[in-house]
């Protein structure tokens, strides 16, 4: 039997955990860099008021806030990285403004409204392992009336994609190495490779036809309940004669204005140009056309191509929903026809 | 008898079955390469003689050595890829002329003696996961006198490094994030960072002194025991004056004759020029000065650097060990005095 978890493994294990995954995640700058815009974007809004950052790991967007010229901010981690954030507050001279609770949302206390929530609770393919369900109890225990969400929507999106290399690389290998024909590996090299859902960097090289909207996520509305299972049928016509490899999945968040809700029905993943217009809404976009981040697109390969034809039709359902056994887990069911023939594959992403 | 196969041997046995750790290895050419350039210079002994692959993986090394005109090759493999290096020999038509076995080289039986052993044994460090313990059992239970092994030997060096790019990104980096003075996460991000030795890729430009070699393995005469506990005795003279971070290890293993342990007295790791001579043997070299490899360099960083002069003599001692909860992990002491101050770290590789 292996050797007992020591106190020293778990340190190593919780520390490891938080820095690296922080580490990571601020040196996104896309992603830190788009936080900090929203946030000096709606300074006139943070200006005075109550704050609170939900899950905020280092809390340096609880410290932009803090600079923005918020009144008071509560940031909120249930992971031990909160007393990392305290003492990063504390070193900054921020306590009186910025008040860290080590604890989980739905459990903590705090004795008046806040005017804003901030949270940058997406996680792969949007709903894996995401903190959206928390960013909803902190909404309905404290937001005031007219309050501010940021990012305030998020939508997730799916498309096919024709991959060769990848397939070439992983697959086809086998066919001659070093001269020797190992082909026979092919089928486990499949499974080994396409089994579960892969986070990879594409292009939009790769995109074979305009994007679907799977879930389109109104931070202001959206209730826990819908996010147990997410259901879509979609329809593609391929912009291009190419083996059809599988479907990316990615998404974008908004940070526009309280309850503007003004930007409701995005149709198209490829808009998120950010800051085209002063007037528009900040987008961060996670898309193969936009620039690379931590989350990159989530790959639901086939275990073969699909030969499709230009213009050929794509259609069938995406159903994610949580795993009964253990809920961070998604179970992924994606039915889809072309040609006249039929595909089902079924994944649990863990 | 052999030791009884644990739980965790079957979870490592298990993990090798997968396909992406083959395929790695099979794609460092420069590993594989010189596998396939051993077995052709070595071709005028393993024609019509009986060989044994120790490890075997996919059996591609098996396939070389039957293309080399092996009169039969027995492939030993204790994971379940076993099964896949089968299919790839039926697939090659080599059924008849090599025989996979899929158990542990203590557990399997053979009815004749072995006129070569062949193994791709070597894990990082050297030592750590490494197979040779399978290479010794082989060679006792069935090795004639006067057989060949393959690598013939192989040697573990050790240098001091320093590495200011590495530091600045993990540790100082959170000096000034986005403006914001995080440095009280600077403890744990050491802690987390360099708890563990780190398989990482350096260069030349690294290392600050001549290497050390701490442990030279004689495949025909190394036993067992030794392996429990390796330890050596430093001492350094820096080229150069700049902090050092820490140690490097690598190895190099060497395909020479059959009990030829001619160029057994390593000196120097940088020597490893492969193919510079016709009659020299061919060394296959994963040091920072040479093409990267799938080993990398193992690196043990200090949580800080310690700045060192030119000429300024670094001594110490390091010990690698079994680790007595699981033998697979191993416990590192590293001891070092420069410019009059001492260090000790202690590390366990899991």
């Amino acid at each position: 039997s292996p050797p007992p978890c020591t106190d020293f493994d778990k340190a190593y294990f919780h520390c490891y955990a938080h820095v690296g995954i922080h580490e990571e995640m601020i040196k996104d700058s896309v992603r830190t860099e788009t936080y900090k815009a929203a946030i000096m974007h709606h300074q006139s809004f943070i200006e005075g008021k109550v704050v609170m950052d939900v899950g905020c790991g280092t809390g340096i967007l609880s410290i932009f806030c803090a600079q923005a010229g918020a009144k008071r901010v509560y940031a909120v981690d249930a992971s031990d990285i909160a007393v990392q954030a305290n003492e990063v507050v504390k070193a900054n001279n921020l306590a009186d403004r910025v008040i860290v609770l080590h604890g989980r949302v739905e459990d903590v206390e705090i004795y008046e409204k806040v005017d804003v929530i901030i949270s940058e609770w997406m996680g792969y393919m949007l709903l894996y392992e995401s903190m959206l369900g928390s960013v909803i109890a902190a909404r309905d225990r404290w937001l005031k009336r007219g309050g501010l969400i940021l990012p305030c929507t998020a939508t997730l999106y799916m498309a096919p994609i024709t991959h060769p290399d990848r397939y070439k690389d992983s697959i086809e290998f086998w066919r001659n190495v070093y001269g020797i024909d190992m082909s026979v590996m092919m089928p486990l090299a499949k499974l080994c490779a396409f089994e579960e859902p892969c986070v990879e960097t594409i292009t939009g090289e790769n995109v074979m036809a305009r994007p679907h909207v799977v879930k389109h996520v109104d931070c202001y509305t959206i209730q826990l309940h819908e996010l147990e299972s997410v259901s879509t049928r979609y329809k593609f016509q391929s912009t291009m004669r190419a083996p059809l490899h599988g479907f990316a999945l990615w998404f974008d968040a908004e940070f526009s204005g309280p309850a503007s809700s003004t930007n409701n029905n995005p149709v198209d993943g490829f808009r998120g140009k950010k800051h085209a217009n002063p007037d528009e809404a900040l987008v961060l976009s996670t898309g193969p056309e936009d620039l690379p981040t931590h989350w990159q697109q989530t790959l639901i390969y086939y275990f073969d191509p699909i030969e499709v034809e230009q213009d050929q039709i794509i259609e069938g359902s995406l159903t994610l929903s949580q795993n009964k056994e253990n809920h961070r887990f998604m179970n992924i069911r994606l039915v889809c026809s072309s040609g006249g023939m039929s595909y089902v594959k079924e994944l649990v992403m863990r």
